[in-house]
């Protein structure tokens, strides 16, 4: 076995330490810290879905798909590196994302049966059915006037379910019960709907120096929105009812502890970015 | 959890269904039987790394990489679906194919630490530092003169690792000592070489009736091949020494009833397509 070609490392590390909240990779700590857990044996999962969520950010950003030139304040991948890189780049950090789950919980010596459900849920989530399922309905919506149910199922696939699937591995590592783990994927998935509620209204109003991209480009592509749909004041209500509403369920099990997950929900209601 | 997308689906199934020799699982299967092992459940992984191979070459067929209009007798994944549902039915693939793996070795009852083994060279094989990195090198070397040592690196990693995946993949499911794990890799890598060797060749010499592309467009395409390095006659020369070379790897070991290991070698050898 050879090297990583050091121009393809290059290119897999531009976009993975560009920065970002790091939603994904909080949420799978910040889940098994609730259930008491060891947040220690977390981490290789932690970032292999981080590097799932930046693939996918990448191949989003491709002149085919959605031709962005700017992400996070800077130029997208394939900018920097050319097309050909950037699906490369991508395709690597997906293939080495379940490498390192299956190499990281091999070492850490987790129970093989939690494992191999981890595992085949990243594909489930992260896959036709889920996150590359909702790029396909989205690019599709880009076609024609989307109604807020189908908004909603796009963000779901798009966004929800990798927050899902982040929220869920948190929960087998952290050993919670089938009703825990249920609830925190509901959590997740409302989460998710939350955030995306919230970078469409910071499309509209929010800084560009500080969100790192051009303000008004969902307007300018004609993309369907919140804002666009339903209105910038009710789109700020249903965000501060869907955040609310995503808190209550993680209240009130004795095997859980909400703070963190309850603060992680109160930052994104609040972040300008 | 939805269902997929049908035109994600479609495209999905467009290329991993149109055909092709299926070398790839054939090993897997072939591996198994030649130890004696359970073929039956290796099924999964046999349909994993051809998925796998089938995602390669959607990626590797776009526009932005070879720009190759037709496989196997087909208009090529982005012909007919467009750029961007070739590549996210290529990520599909791959994402879904680590699912198969995961969720077929559970209910194969394999021994974890075995699937997980195998998960993690998958990543491995398939990932930077083995496929992927090898479409890096080939798209490289495209840019000028390359090495005979260059271009045997190039295929070592673009389609020898994925062959010795597949053989690796068999033997671990089959119980390979590790004298013969290591044996049947070095089998596979040549075994890999030669099918480069003769797919150069048959650039040169085939049928395009029967190859399904043009012939002549290696030499159009200015690539680097055995035959434009060595001469038609001395890749002719190579390719059976590298044959004979292969077979002789899985010859001579109590466990390993190589028999049908080498009519793949054979039947690659002779091969028209």
């Amino acid at each position: 076995m050879q090297g990583i070609p050091p121009l393809l490392k290059e290119a897999m590390r531009y976009s993975l330490l560009a920065g970002g909240k790091r939603l994904r990779p909080v949420l799978v700590l910040a889940t098994v810290e609730a259930l008491g857990g060891e947040e220690t044996a977390a981490l290789p999962f932690a970032c292999a879905i981080e590097m799932i969520h930046t693939y996918s950010l990448i191949h989003d950003d491709l002149p085919s798909m959605d031709d962005d030139d700017y992400r996070r304040g800077k130029l997208t991948n394939h900018k920097v590196f050319s097309e050909a890189y950037a699906i490369l780049a991508g395709d690597a950090l997906l293939t080495e994302a379940f490498g390192l789950m299956a190499k990281g919980g091999k070492e850490a010596a987790l129970a093989p049966e939690i494992l191999l459900t981890i595992i085949e849920e990243g594909a489930r989530f992260a896959g036709a059915r889920g996150m590359v399922g909702g790029q396909v309905d989205d690019l599709l919506g880009e076609n024609g006037a989307v109604s807020l149910e189908q908004l909603e199922s796009i963000h779901r696939r798009k966004t929800g379910d990798l927050m899902a699937y982040s929220v869920r591995t948190g929960a087998y590592l952290g050993g919670a019960s089938p009703e825990v783990l249920e609830s925190l994927t509901r959590f997740a998935y409302d989460l998710g709907l939350a955030f995306q509620i919230q970078d469409d209204i910071l499309d509209v109003i929010g800084d560009q120096q500080v969100i790192g991209k051009p303000v008004g480009s969902d307007e300018e592509k004609h993309k369907a929105t919140y804002p666009a749909l339903l209105g910038l004041e009710e789109s700020k209500r249903k965000l501060t009812e869907i955040t609310n509403r995503a808190k209550r369920h993680v209240e009130g099990y004795e095997e859980l502890n909400p703070a963190s997950l309850m603060g992680i929900a109160d930052y994104l209601l609040q972040r300008d970015r």
